[in-house]
């Protein structure tokens, strides 16, 4: 189960396939079920099946937004956060978890990894961005629930 | 009672006069009693006794850090979220609630007012900065609780 | 003249009065013929005006913009830095210069006046926010560039 | 020759190996001659010697600082903008230029490759990050040199 400081940050494109889409509720849905908080940039796509797969499970969901409307987050966040900041709310976003799960995702969800990275955050990627340096890589929802554990366990 | 986007952000300074921290405990107990989530700064000083309060009464508390560091977050928030900002996460403090109570504070409490104003949320103000134009004044937390409940009846 | 570190910046209105926009025009043609650099939220109005008369003198002006797109600077920039920011990057604009001049505004220029006062920066301001404790008042452009010339010799 | 947006910026580490260093330098008075004002992160290493470079050349710099204390620039920079935002800063400097070079670096500078790469602006990389999909690669500064020129052509 998660311990005090239990927050995931989840990464990935608003406009994924539906693999990754299907990997990111699984993920949310695991989280969800051992207490983690799910952070993540409050839009559509892998963002917003992560937290619905979190919410479906009890889990507690934030979204923290690239604009100033509240109204703009998806449906599944219990947490709505609006910035203001663009796409510059993605350093929030990676330092906002103990670690940061990358579920496919282009160059925006690369930001969020290389934020990450920076501040010490450990990183497991799904698919497009595994061939960073430094990023363990989950082929499986379960696998890279496994990553998120372990990270528990290493900080306690 | 709270609505569904029952968002509360309280400003005010790290190190206050005892006056405003009893005044930030007492609003964040009515305000956490009626199932609003209180956001702040993460800090100290005011912005943990309405944390203390909210989470005295049941009510979910988030911070929003300057620093990049979790454990940073004063001992009462639900969920840290560290941004690395500085204090240019004011601005997403102050777009964070429906509307914005300022207790005390100095000159970055009068960002946070500045920019909720910008942004449309309605701001009320205890003590300092009360002569800002378009603020509305709380002489006691029961003033303030009532103008957060006004705001929410506007909008519905 | 300007010494080593000496940058200005210029807060105000994209849409202001004709007052504001000659008090500003006037006040970047004494800054650009002393050697300021002039700098600003890269929009409209005030700062346009500003960046025109400081160009006018010979000036050197900086933009530092909202959006993503440089060609959105107003036509008298010679450097123009978009941010992506959104009014976050008031901060920025507020910090570049080691004083600060609102030239009338309204909320977004308060959170520029906040944020300057809050890291240390002088502030002068026309019009609509001399009520702010700590700032001083220009009733003139010559005014104005008296203000920042002896922040200068304070500083040397 | 530069034409009228003719920003570059430039990314790499504070701490750099000798070979980023000299190649920073040379890349920097290459575009100094040619009259392209060259941004960076205003710290050290790769940073300073591209000022320096494009410095003695008689060129334009520009140093977005991740703190708030103007003197905490480097020494090569005409230009200072303290922000106050930290790393945040990276994407203010991604999106300043027409393109982007980055010289080695490590998380900070992949964090400016993805933001400069989802703002549409072409990356040239030398050394680490040319493994990111959609960067050209320089093994020479007068290769990366041509890139910049080449993109202002297309540009015009």
């Amino acid at each position: 189960m998660a311990g005090p400081f239990s927050t995931v940050s989840i990464a990935g494109s608003a406009d994924a396939p539906e693999e990754d889409l299907a990997f990111a509720r699984r993920l949310g849905y695991l989280l969800g079920s051992s207490g983690y908080t799910v952070v993540c940039g409050g839009g559509p796509g892998v963002m917003e099946e992560a937290c619905r797969g979190a919410r479906d499970a009890g889990g507690l969901t934030v979204g923290i937004l690239p604009g100033t409307d509240p109204s703009e987050g998806n449906p599944c966040l219990d947490i709505v956060l609006p910035t203001g900041l663009g796409l510059g709310r993605n350093r929030a976003v990676a330092l906002a978890g103990s670690c940061l799960v990358a579920v496919g995702g282009a160059n925006g969800t690369l930001s969020e990894i290389a934020y990450a990275l920076q501040a010490g955050r450990p990183v497991c990627c799904h698919g497009t961005w595994s061939v960073i340096p430094g990023v363990a890589q989950a082929a499986t929802p379960e696998e890279a629930f496994s990553f998120v554990e372990e990270c528990g366990r290493r900080r306690s």
